[in-house]
């Protein structure tokens, strides 16, 4: 095989009570990629969308975790990759991400498949470091694996896939920028034993309530006293939002990675739509420009297309 | 019906990463009680061991319990209570709310089941708050309905129930005294956050890894940086106990509840064995009693005899 291309998904990260280990990847929006074997050692980089993102490989997230594979093969081979980016850069929607994850997945396929789903998370962190300047797989791990996923750990890479049952979710993108490095910088350093105690048990909560399809804990579970409190004050409207879901009958939700998208997660799709349209309502009488999008939980994680 | 007999079991709380919200259930050491319906509104207390605990109902757990029903129901009945204990008071197997609990699921039989399982809980919590001073279910929960059980939320009260593999606990009960008011005065009241994310992603990775039955995973998320490091001190010989056990093939364990009391779980019976070997010989080299208990998880929870 020459060329392939691949549909890697948008992810939303944190999941609430989550922060920095919880992640599920959305059915839309999802950037499109495709990838070409050259005959010589390097990363060739074509953008076919407006983000104006750069085509130098190492300033670029797939640059960089292509130039990872490329260290590792040793071979006398490369990559043009071709991108189109549906998942705006800043949206807190796991874009750069899906990036990372869009060209190792293709790489790894045009490659025979060599590696492993664990040591291509570790080459897409290695793009992902780029945008965040962090080790963070709470992104990566759902763009590749599909569905719920929990980071355990990064040092060493622990990810595990969680059970799940039928969800919808609603996001609305305020077309406003959050810089991750702002939203990290405001995080306080310490937080109450108290207040993490109230965290890890909702967590454990969550991830029973998904694993066993209890509606109502999800619900109760999505709650977060310590990052959101802090955050929703860079999201103009959050609170409006979330009442205005809940009141629409949304299971719960709230901002999405470290924002300005905020998700809400629904039992059936006609709840989702009817907490879409509550979500515009609110932003329809702001002048913030905004997208929306309705999709299931995307089980599947990046695709790679058939020819 | 006038009098019934049940046993009550012990029990390990916040079981390493779970701190004050998970817990589960032993099969052995438990608690034998019997109560009997009379004709005065009192609670007499019976004490059939040597524990020399308080007879007066407001100065002991199962008192407090029952107490807290009879004024709920308000009939001009009573209850005698019959306990022999051999669950140690101050063991950190959760002796107070095997009392508390036993007294509540006797009483509610002896009235025709008139309560539910969560207002039980309620009960309980009144006895458990007599010992602890504090609101805490996380051992209430796992002798009441048994397994391993995660308390969301003590206000309200929000337990959860998790699905969990074939495990087998090893126990050895230093006699040494704690006092559970000492092991949370020397708590750190702030934790850094990123030990906090490090703590609800093992929860979550715990729950997870229960419910699938992935006994690595278990392994692995059996890990604490915020509780552990300060409370073994108080515990003789922690780490050379918990080595011994890795060794002899157990998959993790800790402090039960706020010790002195060390746990830990395995796969098989034989290695549960193995595990309770290697911690005798740890103890046996030192001037320090003590006991152990080799036990499954005890799904059951509090058990009303037939008679």
């Amino acid at each position: 095989m020459k060329e392939v291309s691949v549909l890697a998904p948008a992810s939303v990260a944190n999941v609430v009570c989550g922060f920095d280990c919880l992640g599920f990847a959305l059915a839309a929006p999802f950037d499109e990629m495709n990838l070409r074997l050259i005959n010589e050692k390097t990363v060739r980089i074509i953008n076919q969308d407006d983000h104006n993102l750069p085509t130098e490989p190492e300033k670029n997230v797939a640059g960089v975790a292509l130039s990872a594979i490329l260290d590792e093969i040793g071979d006398e081979i490369g990559f043009e990759v071709k991108i189109t980016k549906h998942i705006k850069p800043g949206s807190g929607l796991g874009s750069s991400s899906a990036s990372a994850v869009g060209a190792v997945v293709a790489a790894n396929k045009l490659l025979s498949e060599r590696f492993s789903r664990m040591e291509l998370a570790e080459f897409a962190l290695k793009g992902e470091f780029l945008a965040s300047q962090g080790r963070h797989a709470d992104n990566v791990a759902p763009c590749l694996y599909g569905g719920f996923t929990l980071v355990r750990s990064v040092f060493p890479l622990d990810i595990v896939e969680i059970e799940f049952p039928k969800l919808f979710v609603t996001v609305i993108h305020p077309q406003i920028e959050i810089k991750t490095s702002e939203a990290r910088k405001i995080l306080p350093a310490q937080v109450p034993l108290k207040s993490a105690i109230h965290a890890w048990a909702n967590v454990g909560a969550l991830i029973a309530a998904l694993s066993k399809g209890d509606y109502g804990l999800i619900a109760r579970s999505l709650e977060d006293l310590i990052v959101e409190p802090v955050r929703k004050s860079l999201i103009p409207h959050f609170d409006e939002v979330k009442n205005a879901s809940l009141k629409a009958n949304a299971l719960g939700g709230g901002i999405s990675g470290s924002g300005p998208s905020i998700f809400m997660l629904s039992e059936t799709l006609e709840t989702a739509d009817a907490v879409k349209q509550a979500m515009c309502e609110v932003y329809e009488n702001t002048k913030i420009e905004f997208n929306t999008y309705v999709s299931e939980i995307n089980s599947e994680g990046v695709k790679i297309l058939d020819k």
